[in-house]
């Protein structure tokens, strides 16, 4: 676009738009019930270090990333103070370059090696705690320890994401799976030491009492998927469509899966039924006839994925657009 | 990158491979089945000009488009000699400014007086074949055309898409369902005239004896889903990912759902079983052991939405890296 857009109606579609009170809540929000460094947000969800540095206006200053992108981005945006990979890295060569105090999660020998390698010098161990995807058994978190402070690594502590309880949508299932992963960090935490506790996502903000910092980033523009679970989160993140054909029974708009993460299933439309995604295309039934040439929003099931399809986000308040953010930290 | 790789095992991961023997196989095969102009490439599936200018030596000068970003992309590559965007555009004042001879799908009054607005030439008119989405119903072709006409536009004939069929596992289902379809569309070629009648799909290049041009896309690289179908076309299309854990009973790859297009369900792992896609992760069972560094293929259930998260693709002979494509009409 040779000039900014001022307002939505001159925005090419399929657009991200945010809505900037939404996030403002949803930021104030967290930030009250889990002030600075009680909160590490991350970044993955968004991949944005203008909405990362809103984060940090809002107290926070320690960052989780997933990609070694996220992580040279933030750095060189100057959100470089305390950043953690929170995952697994064979070949760590370019955290080496990376201007930033940055702490890699590892969880086997060769993840401690690799580390050790190109000369970081701070680790915390990750651990498995009932998500079946990384992470160490906790009774070798202690061993592991060992082996990289022998190695030279200064180990902070220890994370492990409950993953498979963050999710779920009843409160009280959500919070005993909380507490028997984090009683699993906690065996690991007492034989690793260390200041961290790293765990948890938005939807166990609240009820994991154990991590000493939480690992949230859907809370910041939150999706369908999260507002099933009746947090205080207002959903900020939505896709400005157009209406492109209209048949009877059902219409068409122009934001399909190369727009959408899809893992959690199509999107939402108000007063609508969306029946299915292709490429470029929602096809959906309306409550209420709609014309081509209309817009509307589209409520994506699951943000992150979504995010990372696009270039921009656009911040608005009602028709006005505010600011034009770009998404750049995808890619890997 | 500073210095292009030569050898897949220099290349950070996830990253695309396209096997290039597999490529050209599949090229070969269908131009010789579908020669020049009676496939009109669609550059959806793989959004990259580098290899529409593949698809074009292969004979082929005519291309199917979705999006503007792709129709601008094509002009730019000098691919621009007959562009179909095979999509309704209710503002379509991009496409008045690119250098090629541009047709647009049109499907109501809308959408007609959008191209007439910006001083387009010519239209298809996309009729309804059975997939709910776009195009009009075949009886009010003939109609639309009129009025298409009455606009100074040129109508160069019909599309219409069996995006029912193409899937169908099933040969002689599929048989039976393009059959019905493009009944529907000669019915409307009848009213409409005009020396194009454009369909098809990859699953249904062979099948679709009715439609003198075929827009299929997948057939290049491949996929998963539509390998099921038994066609003779090669999956020339892999992500290379890294082990980065190992566990009791299952390991996980750096490879996730931000990498891959989930709406078909998920990747395949040779000798594994998947288990589920993360963010940046698969888990997955692997028949015989493996080792944190490791790398291995996956492949991709889907391959637009794969290859729309990536910036380039990698093509390769074994593990020599041949060129690098950048994937150069993602967005919108």
């Amino acid at each position: 676009m040779s000039t900014r857009p001022r307002s939505i109606q001159d925005v090419q579609t399929p657009a991200l738009l945010v809505d900037a009170a939404g996030l403002e809540y949803n930021l104030a929000t967290m930030a009250a019930a889990r002030p600075g460094p009680s909160l590490r947000p991350h970044v993955k969800a968004h991949k944005c270090t203008a909405l990362a540095l809103r984060q940090a206006a809002a107290g926070h200053r320690r960052f989780t990333c997933a990609t070694l992108r996220e992580v040279e981005g933030m750095a060189v945006a100057g959100l470089n103070e305390d950043l953690l990979l929170a995952n697994e890295v064979v070949d760590a060569r370019r955290l080496a370059a990376v201007q930033a105090r940055v702490t890699l999660a590892v969880d086997s020998a060769d993840t401690i090696a690799a580390a050790a390698a190109v000369g970081l010098r701070e680790v915390v161990i990750d651990v498995n705690v009932g998500l079946p995807r990384c992470g160490c058994r906790p009774e070798d978190a202690g061993r592991l320890a060992e082996q990289a402070r022998a190695r030279g690594l200064s180990v902070r502590g220890v994370m492990g994401y409950e993953g498979h309880a963050v999710g779920i949508e009843d409160r009280d299932t959500r919070t005993r799976l909380t507490e028997e992963a984090m009683l699993l960090l906690m065996l690991a935490h007492a034989q690793v030491g260390g200041e961290l506790i790293s765990a948890g996502g938005t939807g166990t903000y609240d009820c994991n009492v154990w991590a000493n910092e939480i690992q949230a980033g859907s809370y910041a523009l939150m999706d369908t998927a999260y507002a099933r679970l009746g947090l205080p989160f207002r959903q900020a993140l939505s896709l400005l469509a157009t209406v492109i054909s209209v048949s009877s029974g059902y219409a068409v708009a122009d934001c399909g899966l190369k727009a959408l993460g899809m893992d959690h299933g199509n999107p939402s439309i108000n007063d609508a039924q969306v029946l299915f995604c292709s490429d470029e295309h929602v096809t959906f039934v309306p409550a209420q006839p709609v014309r081509v040439g209309d817009r509307l929003r589209v409520w994506p099931a699951h943000i992150d994925p979504t995010i990372a399809y696009h270039e921009r986000m656009h911040v608005v308040e009602g028709e006005q657009i505010l600011e034009i953010w770009r998404v750049d930290l995808r890619g890997w």
